[in-house]
């Protein structure tokens, strides 16, 4: 068998482990860097390999409308046409049917991922604003592009079609994504449907997927305790390989927190866990205590093309002495750093940092430079794998609240 | 000294030689890469590094709108800001002042050097149209930022105080370019007053120039025999390095060999010639073929960022068999190559062709994904790395007609 998991070292509910797939082993916990429509923005396959990147996510609904389904097979899949040998996911599609594919839902349905935007069209829906484009029933959804505004459908044995046509290792159920706005009645319904749509996406799994994949469910139910429940026993019970965890995660880091603590103790140990979205340096600690092994997030590479570029906690209390709690980025557009011949973090050994100078960054950044994206993502790439390493090595050394106190100054109960 | 020119074959009135400079050694004839701004659009330098360009080519107009050329100096100069370790030439700025500062001349500009539309807001003038812009006296020009309109000046003392601030290692005197529209005693007058400027260039440069730096003359003279000839006699009597060619190269390709040929013979052969803005796989090889040593050209860059893919020779047969004379690139935007698992060029050994299939960067051009730039960047370059490699290999076996006519399917003379 190609395709294992298995844990290494636990410290409270944390643990670190090795999930295992044909396109190697990844170390977790672990960061998935976003490759929405077949690419990581701004960086080689080559530049990721030199970075110690494990694993990418690339998206079901984008890649669907663009290049299409069958072109991307017809290149030989996205490890072949990506030129990325390391491991490979799919989301599902769900969660961009219903925030992009749509305006009833716009500007409440960006909870638990926010890679949607990470599509340059993604605010400007193509269909009138004010229609109602997303229409659910049983079988599935329907909505229209925001790119054409072309009509479309996806359910459960599309998107599991479409997951084996892109060919990653790891496929994931069609969901729907509720928001944080609606009913319990209505998150109720959703869920439910959503567990229908799970056992229908094994099905399509078993008749559609390569030998070569395995699937994960996702956990729905809102920031309602007992739905979260409900979910975490149906999905965990049903035989995915691993589980994500999905949908709506409250309003608050709070509410999030809970709702991992609602969930994940009834998740089944042996499988991998997948928190969809969620990348702040807090939230990957929080939830890698409570036994996340792996995440996706656009962070990295969105705030690197937004100028804003991490920092390892000795230099941002260098940088900002003031700050009772240090900052984790710099935001490179600041005139301050207009002259300034030191690196971004004078701690990083990433290629941008050895190489080039905030100001340097800085006149890049200002005349929109392409050179800027690629350094910028470079670097925060960089510092978001070095900082799922630490985090690997604190828990084998029962050490992440330490760990977390030196990156966030706060306190942290690993139990 | 640190700086030499040697000549090693001669072929005709073509040569090879070493540029050498404190940055390395130029194998010539070479190709400059384009770095407007003091970056290579889109890639790395360890990615110039890695593809054997041998030096770039930054330019003083932009530079000291943005950053500023203390700016610059405070960042430690080109090659430490830009991480470029070999050898970096600036432009004057002249060219750019002209083209860019103006709204009086558009549209007649833009032979003999096409790398000012490198900058994207060439085409958008912030001052009034139809404002004369551009004031040319004995001390200089005045002239208006194209970014925001603010009032500027560059003349010969300027010009080489800012080139000594960006620390290129090979400098060029200030001049006036004029347009093919201008008649003959316009063109004449302002190549005597490009004469006098180039006089107090080397004084300039005398006084601000680091002894780490050398400086090129621009012969100017438009399309005009006599004056091109006396522009080549007074310039190449000057103690320049050595010597551009600039201005404008006439109204076509036979025209712009006209100049060569009146000019090249002209100029002390001991001397580096740098032909400004010249780039197409024809006009090297012609240019080449009269003595010219060095070249600067957006196409490798700018054609990337276009989807306009070289092909060597062998590749645009198979790609466009029925054509009589082989293209020299393929349009990647092309539906034809949707599905195409093929590389760009099966016979190049870049790391695009090597790694990524014509579907997949079509895919990436369609959607702008910042992947595309980078790819089609790094093939392009290449393309133009080995077509110089193969350019010197044949003028030291004697056999560049039969390489142009491998390119080009036509005649060269060689004499």
């Amino acid at each position: 068998m190609t395709f294992s998991f298995k844990t290494l070292h636990t410290h409270g509910r944390a643990r670190t482990g090795t999930l295992t797939t044909p396109h190697g082993t990844v170390y977790t916990p672990a960061m998935t860097i976003v490759a929405t429509r077949g690419t990581v923005k701004a960086v080689t396959a080559r530049d990721l390999l030199e970075l110690g990147v494990q694993l990418v996510i690339a998206n079901t609904y984008h890649l669907m409308l663009r290049p299409g389904a069958e072109t991307v097979e017809t290149l030989g899949g996205l490890h072949e046409m990506m030129a990325w040998p390391r491991t490979t996911f799919t989301d599902s599609g769900g969660f961009q049917v219903f925030s992009l594919g749509s305006s009833i839902r716009d500007g409440v349905g960006k909870v638990g991922s926010i890679f949607p935007d990470e599509d340059e069209e993604s605010s400007r829906p193509a269909a009138p604003q004010g229609a109602s484009l997303v229409k659910i029933d049983e079988d599935g959804v329907a909505f229209r592009s925001h790119i054409d505004g072309s009509p479309q459908r996806l359910g459960p044995e599309s998107s599991l079609r479409i997951q084996a046509q892109l060919g990653a290792d790891i496929v994931v159920a069609f969901d729907e994504c509720t928001s944080p706005l609606d009913s319990y009645d209505y998150t109720k319904e959703a869920m439910e449907r959503t567990h229908r749509w799970a056992v229908r996406s094994l099905d399509a799994f078993a008749k559609y997927g390569s030998g070569a994949q395995r699937i994960y469910g996702i956990v729905q139910g809102g920031a309602y305790e007992d739905l979260r429940v409900a979910s975490a026993v149906t999905i965990g019970a049903l035989p995915f390989w691993g589980c994500c965890i999905g949908g709506s995660l409250g309003k608050s880091k709070a509410d999030m927190f809970d709702i991992l603590d609602w969930t994940l103790p009834r998740l089944p140990p042996e499988k991998p866990r997948h928190l969809l979205g969620i990348g702040e340096i807090e939230d990957i600690f929080q939830s890698v205590a409570r036994g996340i092994d792996t995440f996706d997030c656009i962070i990295p590479t969105r705030w690197a093309r937004n100028g804003w570029l991490m920092l390892t906690p000795p230099a941002a209390r260098a940088e900002y002495p003031d700050t009772p709690q240090p900052r984790c980025h710099l935001n490179i557009l600041n005139a301050k750093h207009d002259t300034d011949r030191a690196p971004i973090d004078p701690h990083c050994t990433c290629f941008t940092c050895r190489n080039h100078s905030r100001g340097y960054l800085r006149h890049l950044f200002k005349t929109r430079e392409l050179l800027a994206y690629t350094l910028a993502t470079l670097h925060n790439v960089h510092y978001y794998v070095q900082l799922m390493a630490a985090i690997r090595a604190a828990i084998a050394r029962g050490e992440l609240a330490a760990l977390y106190h030196a990156y966030t100054g706060r306190t942290l109960t690993v139990a």
